[in-house]
């Protein structure tokens, strides 16, 4: 990464936030998420980032000791923080964002306490509706994630061996990842959005419904994590759906691809190919403008059309969504939902997931990562997308 | 697991919650977040648990679809929670404890909204504080995972190779931990606390400050995620510190030990040997009744007297505590700091960690897990501690 680089991806941000800020009267706006940090100083740490309407940000930083730069502030609490603007003759904000969805209830209330603004408005919102339109840097990054991830998908049928699980499987994916560079860690939006690495599903795991908001469900090895790979015996006749994390840079790809223990029933394949033709149908359809309401309905046409709608997104429980904005976190903006009031907008990233459930069987279908250019969309992540068989 | 066993474990620790909120003349309890449903209901889903101040907990569950047993609601969104305590003749609280540290700010807004009750109480302290004090179901899921972490370190000399990095031998590690049962996910209670089973470091890395609360720092492989391994070459005289997740149960064990590349400085052998004194008389010095500050007044002062405060916890920057509660959360109560107000009690779980940053080698020392009894502690995870050399 160069520094000149991520220097002016930040000012790009920086002024970003405060055009919206400035729009919208407030007169700051503070931010502690570590993915809110990240976002706007390329770091994470423990401490805040705060932005007047207009100059520069302030940092005021509890650790790590020795970050270096300019308008940093060591603090031991958040307290410290009005003289520190007091001192460099910044008043306080009378109209202040906070992380309204992200803050716990207690930190919220401190920060408010201490900061007293007039009004309040949600910094989650504003900054995930900035974060929803990538950069040139953090598009660069998508691609990269995306080289790495496909590397990990193409070893995987050296991973398998007849007679493992599941579980087994992932495992060894799972070190691929790892040697390809993955970060390991696996970031979401919401508090109790549980997931490590990815998830794979095979056979009839792939029907138990999700206790979470991902699209397909699946045990998992406890009832503390129920999600993914459950110890199901790959045996013929049985389809792999792997969805395995893009991690390998702060931008994750999301890529699902599907493989067999042998040949499937017709009926998987069938499904496959009609997720595939929704695939191509969307990439013909999508581009600035689009609702992203008329994403998912399309989706769900084709699929109602082909009689597959009892297989869509699951069947004892179907996921309402088709796909959804990729970033430092994986469930970013936009989402692809009947009601979603999202319209695609140049350099939005974002997955797209049309999959079927087949009981028995497995999961069947696709899913890429996607770059909204100014007429239509790029598939960021390439890949053998038939199902591939294993030996 | 069986299943009367869990039974009995959740009937347990639901009347200390009543019995607590008795006490305290709270008449509900509206709990959601993952950790706190799984400690009451043995499960993860997407919902609430009810507690009125005595009678059975209701079970409010928007996903999955499909659980079954007593008391279950599903509802679409916690505004459908009034009428269905109405239908069931139980009155709105008029003092609810809610999950003040965890629900982030709006969430926490709109189940006042909901449920508006006249006074409100934090449910994450009230919780905090009972899980704390460990049931039996939960202390034999801690030797449980014990055994697995003990087994994970015994493979660690098989996983080295001259010449690899911190990070390929993390790689190699965090394999060894899946086959052996680890679920991947390691939790930590509040927002910022980025991890990724666990930590290894190694090296002039040891001395990296952390962002986070945790013991020790290392920079990572990206300044996205902050710590631990970051691809420093295991070369002669290198100290290896291996923290690595006890993830093998819903209960987590903490675990340290030190391998080395041939030998290392005296400076570290001794570091090393100090630790395990501090270890040793703090085993002879704890027991109920014993204030957590006094623990951590022990370890410091030891350090101290042997010269060895500079090194003591790390040297750019210090953690200011020895040990923490284990459980659910790699971060629970109490804790061992100058000014901890917490007190030792029988059935409470912990790690101490008297660790040692020497420059230019690595970190050394040793941390295991500890069950408080009614008149010592014991040492749950049971493996060599001094330090092991790897060929």
């Amino acid at each position: 990464m160069i520094n000149t680089e991520l220097e002016s991806d930040l000012q790009l941000k920086w002024s970003r936030i405060q055009h919206a800020m400035q729009q919208n009267n407030f007169e700051g706006c503070l931010l502690t998420v570590d993915v809110n940090l990240y976002y706007t100083t390329g770091k994470v740490f423990s401490g805040y980032i705060y932005f007047p309407a207009s100059g520069n940000p302030l940092f005021f930083i509890k650790r790590p000791n020795g970050v270096d730069g300019n308008n940093i502030y060591y603090i031991r609490k958040p307290e410290q923080i009005p003289d520190i603007l007091s001192t460099l003759g910044i008043k306080k904000p009378e109209k202040l964002l906070l992380e309204g969805d992200e803050l716990p209830y207690n930190e919220y209330m401190r920060l408010l306490k201490i900061l007293a603004p007039q009004e309040t408005g949600n910094a989650t919102t504003l900054i995930r509706s900035l974060r929803a339109i990538k950069t040139p840097w953090e598009i660069s990054q998508f691609r990269q994630a995306a080289r790495a991830h496909e590397d990990t998908y193409r070893q995987i049928p050296s991973c398998f061996h007849s007679g493992m699980t599941d579980l087994e499987l992932q495992i060894e994916i799972e070190k691929r990842m790892r040697q390809n560079g993955s970060f390991g860690l696996f970031r979401a939006f919401g508090s109790n959005m549980d997931i490590f690495m990815g998830s794979i599903l095979a056979g009839e795991n792939a029907e138990t419904p999700s206790a979470f908001d991902f699209a397909l469900g699946g045990a998992g090895i406890h009832p503390s994590v129920p999600l993914g790979a459950n110890g199901t015996l790959l045996k013929e006749g049985t389809a792999i759906m792997v969805d395995m994390a893009g991690n390998y840079t702060a931008y994750m790809t999301d890529m699902t691809r599907v493989y067999s223990v042998g040949t499937l029933p017709d009926l998987a394949y069938k499904a496959h190919q009609v997720a595939l033709d929704i695939q191509n149908e969307i990439m013909n359809y999508a581009k600035p403008g689009v609702p992203c309401s008329e994403v998912y309905g399309l989706a769900a046409k084709m699929a109602e059309n082909e009689h597959l709608a009892p297989y869509f997104m699951g069947t004892k429980q179907q996921a309402k969504f088709v796909g959804h904005g990729v970033g430092i976190q994986i469930n970013e903006l936009p989402v692809f939902t009947p009601r979603s009031k999202e319209i695609l907008e140049p350099n939005m990233v974002f997955a797209l997931e049309p999959k079927f459930v087949i009981p028995g069987v497995g999961a069947v279908g696709i899913e890429n990562t996607f770059l909204v250019t100014d007429d239509t969309i790029e598939k960021i992540t390439r890949f053998e997308e038939n199902i591939i068989q294993l030996h």
